[in-house]
């Protein structure tokens, strides 16, 4: 072991080699680990005591493993959701240390299920992936264009990628735009309980190289793959598209809470005090900073419960790009609803077999084992857009009731 | 133990309330899995194997502590930056179980290491808070707007907000504007090596409620505190304005690789293969999708370093914004530039204090104990902009060799 | 007379009201004229000096009229075009009054012609209207949101818009989304020659009132119309919608330029520096500044034919948006292409039944009379996106020479 | 004559060069007119018709004169306005031919005036100019930002653009950001009642090329003039920039009207109603659009007055860039405010010195000779504003009226 340690040090073993001299990836962790402590004259205990099985996930979701991070799971509670997929009380796992969070997201799970739970829907669903081609120039890329929009050619690609896109999964739709030479063909299909993303980039990216083969020997067209990814799809970045054409879970929740709940949770406020903030903060306030959505904290949610359950933490930035609108309703009472067009989740694959992850997932009943439909990955979709209303509504009601600064201060030292 | 369960179940018992019959928060943690295993019909062994102290964070970061996730922390290997803080050789510590990123990671950082590492700038350095006050109309607005404006009413809210920031925060400039009677006070200020926020929006709202009292006391205005947030600060919300005037650390990162070192790097490409797709997918392309900013992934990198070093994961979304340039310069060789903006990091406080995040910090010797003049925390944002450009020119160049789909096809399984 | 405009004075008299007095309204544009001269103490000789009578514009495009503008029409000369619907030799006008811009038009339209002609393609072609209308909630938002993309729903849709649409318009499709009871409904459809603003709101609105009365009485959907526009449209704002789903006619419009070209036409120029300052500025600059679009100054090529020719000049904001990309060839000469989604013109109908522009329009060849398909409106606006190709390559090309402010100086002085 | 024809037709003549065979350009125009309809097949008689002097504006706003378009002038009445610098009761002039838009300004104006006329303010002014430069990389970048952001830097910009700007013309700030070697300073100043663009341009220019050799004699700094207009000005493109930071007038409107006067001005309706169809649409529809600010169609009163008025057209790409915002007081009453941050208009130069624009500015006893502190073009800016406020009112009304698409189908024919 400290002649691996030394070999890394003098450079004669690089990190990824280290698997060759030992048993498994958990021994390897120990040797690189040991290598950067004696590096940085530091010693550690915590990344070290881990559980989970490096030697599982070396290879398909990790390599040159250190260690664990250790983040702190915590509660809300428990959440009644009455989605198309969701049904019924959910308890809600949040793996942020950010003080206040839990308890603000709690007191707002205490309204919802007291106002009798959140109503969820799913609008779309579908994961895009944008591949980008190479044309010889515009009159090219219209011929594609209309091409791609023809029953024949809208046919040919489908089959193509229902072909490649593996037996959960299934084409949806296909979009093109294009700029002088660059032409995107933006694609969308479902993948059962997976995320998706890789799924569909490679379906997308075979039925493109189908789909130039077959121009080539049908057509005068000329065509050449520019790049597995134009950007357009978009993927982990902040991007009008998704919004406008969602991305991933399309959910919308939605609630009613009567005055009296207002009266009684939130003290000292009325519901056109928390729906008036709510339009001239995330409404107006948004629109003044050039955001795209409108919400108070919807990335702490996201952040919080993706983190939880194994989704890829990159997918809170196009998440965040939610709506939150309330409004008096005519019986003066509190009407909100949430627009979330891009909520990007797996209940199955990638770092849900995070061994922690798949226990939360679980414990959520969520997990997504044998679900070739994707319905517990729409179902975790209601579930997170439900949580991300509780979080709301408790922030807009809070900072109404002007105690942010305050009960920061009391409560947090960073 | 059972009993506590048991009340839990029946509702005798509330979430946050365990503590109070026993010994400290990690044995509350214990009853409380129990009962979330207890409902679910599940069983857990992973979540409960922590080592980080529940009573440590209790109360400060956490509350109805559950357990741990454990990601897995990989190391891509080490980089060189020379930046204005960030000087040296650097480990880089990567939590995010996506097949292929560190691995990708690692040929960016080959790459930048062989072409003598990467040159990194603070531009600015900020954390913003947006207070929203009410006035009584326009007329009063743009009084108070001359105000703030003017020499006195500067000097005043500049010293206010200095006594209340605390020893290691600082002043540094407001603006405001106005709707109507919803008038947006944007302060920025710094807060040592913290991350910023708790104190900056503790300090801005202390230097309002004095304004407000002031100009009570020697003026006819009559203005109120609407909210902590007018969501101009902007908080985790995508929003141009963080990519205008930036918030946290601003960094700009830079290198030049040889056409030698591509043509042996990255096998088959030129520069201006390279050059070429980073204008035609994060210029054009994300113009096409009506992104804010321009990259290739810049969310991976931020979510893997963020989620390693005790970062607030919702300031993925706006450090997502970022942009990324390349060209050819004069000697064929290629030019790569990012300009990040919005760098919210800290090197000490909130989730560093996890103990496992705190022994990542320590091994790249970053963790900020000390640090007044927060120089670790702006160390840390220059070797984080460093590592997103190792990720951008290897995915760039992946893509430029068409190569994205066909590597996560033979590794990975979603 | 004198009688009348005492009685405007004095109050008795209301503006619009003046026509029952006189012959017409171009009698009773010299009283109110007369009126508005007395108020403000000032003769006018120039806005009552017209030839085209407003008594045929009265009651239809205009009321209360008081006199004309004389914006001088200048032409930068004939430029060769090679659409699909513009095929030849275009004269081009322009009605703005700007120093040097007619003239950087001719050079960009000399290098134009030279190098062969632009190419143009129309992409997509459709005018879009948002109805939005009230649900009950979510629930019922997404029951008709699966209505509206069902066979049935979509086909009820298609036949109610092109009963109502007139002769030459039709229906080209329908999509939706909802925020909570907020549901929006964009149809998109053509109209011929005219700009289909009108055609397509009024079929768009009496198809909304269709599908509610038919929902009451074929479901529980108890819906009610909210607005005969929900912004989604989107109309004479700026958005990404219309970036992203065009509106009007979406035009690509293409040039290569040898390099020998650039070199004789832009002295000291080769294609490396246009297409560079061209990336620098309408890509990454416009990044910067939070465009939506890249381009140099579409808005005054729009503006001016748009002034020339009677289109409606809130639809430059629109137009504004396109995006302009340059790059080097693999022959090193300059390749130029234009991608305008949004230009939204007429050629019959509207204010192109002004005499003044009608003669534009038929000077240009392309006044719509008679044109059912619209073609003329294509063509024109192939024509359009084609001078702006010629306005946007000059001024790259001039400010890569450096001479912007130069020019300024010697010729303007405002 | 019909020799100068003759030589056009056969290309011995250019368009330009007609000028030197007759007596100046009003005969010019002739001569090129002649030969546009000889080439078209086409007689002309109305553009012909001018009493506009081209011999005035030739080489100064245009060239290659040809005749001009006759854009109908209507007027909504007058509209009381109370602001800093407009105050009093001003006429109002729309030269737009869109059916109903006239009428419905008008209505609006009745209801404005009734409640009493609307408050305006100015928040900012001043134009913007964004010089790129390159540098030798992000280190000199660097170097570069803080040499402008010191005192020294400051200053000795500051007493440059004073400098250059002429007697008008006073400089007010500049900020500066960079992506690796592009840099950009944006500058902005006042010009008196000119819009400002050229001279701001001018001066600008004329500082950095000072800068630039100031820096070379006095440091290592070796930068270089990249464009007279990085895009971050932003001239004439959408833009967040200007949304946030203002460019030219940052005008706010605001108005109070009673409930009694909603009843009885728009029949059937409450100020709620309004209120909330104006969030509806122009807050939350906008949003779910992808829209810079939010309004109904601040870009029709904008266009409208300034085509009246002689100001650039394409400055309504920026102006339609406004949010509206709409409430019920606390007394029941409609509170309306609009923020306008980018007004950017002239009251002197330009095309105000078309003799017909000139009219109707001295109409409004705007026009801005002799006006060296702009104070007429602010006022004209706060009416501009007023005059948007008018509409905006209107149409929120009439399609909470639902009866848009009725009016227009009794009224139009397009």
């Amino acid at each position: 072991m400290n002649a691996l340690v030394d070999r890394l040090v003098n450079g004669e073993l690089k990190l990824r080699d280290v698997e060759s001299h030992v048993k498994d990836s958990n021994e390897a962790a120990v040797v690189r680990r040991t290598y950067f402590e004696r590096k940085a004259g530091v010693e550690t205990t915590h990344i070290g005591a881990h559980t989970v099985d490096f030697d599982a996930s070396h290879g398909a979701r990790t390599s040159n493993e250190i260690g664990v991070i250790q983040t702190i799971i915590t509660s809300p509670g428990e959440l009644l959701v009455k989605g198309n997929f969701a049904v019924g009380t959910y308890p809600i796992f949040i793996a942020k240390e950010e003080g206040m969070l839990t308890e603000g997201i709690a007191r707002g799970i205490g309204v919802l299920n007291a106002a009798g739970g959140v109503t969820t829907r799913v609008e779309k669903d579908g994961m895009a992936r944008d591949i980008m081609v190479t044309t010889g120039g515009i009159a090219e890329s219209q011929v594609l264009s209309d091409w791609i929009k023809s029953r024949e050619g809208t046919a040919f690609l489908k089959e193509e990628f229902n072909k490649h896109v593996g037996n959960h999964g299934e084409f949806i739709s296909v979009e093109s735009t294009y700029v002088g030479t660059d032409f995107h063909i933006r694609f969308v299909g479902t993948t059962g309980a997976a995320n998706g993303m890789n799924k569909v980039t490679i379906a997308s990216s075979k039925t493109v190289s189908a789909m130039i083969e077959h121009l080539k020997e049908t057509s005068d067209m000329c065509i050449d793959l520019a790049s597995e990814s134009g950007n357009m799809c978009t993927d982990k970045k902040p991007s009008q598209i998704n919004s406008i054409n969602g991305r991933g879970v399309s959910v919308n929740a939605e609630i009613v809470i009567s005055k009296e709940i207002i009266a009684e949770k939130f003290r000292g406020l009325t519901p056109y005090d928390i729906a008036d903030l709510n339009t001239r903060k995330n409404l107006v306030g948004s629109n003044l900073a050039g955001s795209i959505g409108g919400n108070a904290h919807m990335a702490n949610m996201l952040s919080g419960i993706y983190a939880a359950t194994g989704q890829d933490m990159a997918h809170v930035v196009s998440g965040a790009q939610g709506l939150t609108y309330m409004k008096v309703d005519k019986n003066g009472d509190l009407y909100v609803t949430l627009r979330m067009p891009t909520i990007e989740v797996a209940t199955y694959g990638g770092a849900t077999k995070n061994e922690s992850c798949k226990e939360v997932l679980k414990l959520m009943g969520l997990y997504g084992e044998g679900d070739k439909e994707g319905d517990t990955r729409r179902a975790f979709a209601e579930v997170v857009a439900a949580v991300c209303l509780a979080g709301e509504l408790n922030l807009i009601a809070v900072q109404a009731q002007k105690e942010l600064a305050l009960s920061h201060g009391s409560l947090r030292r960073d």
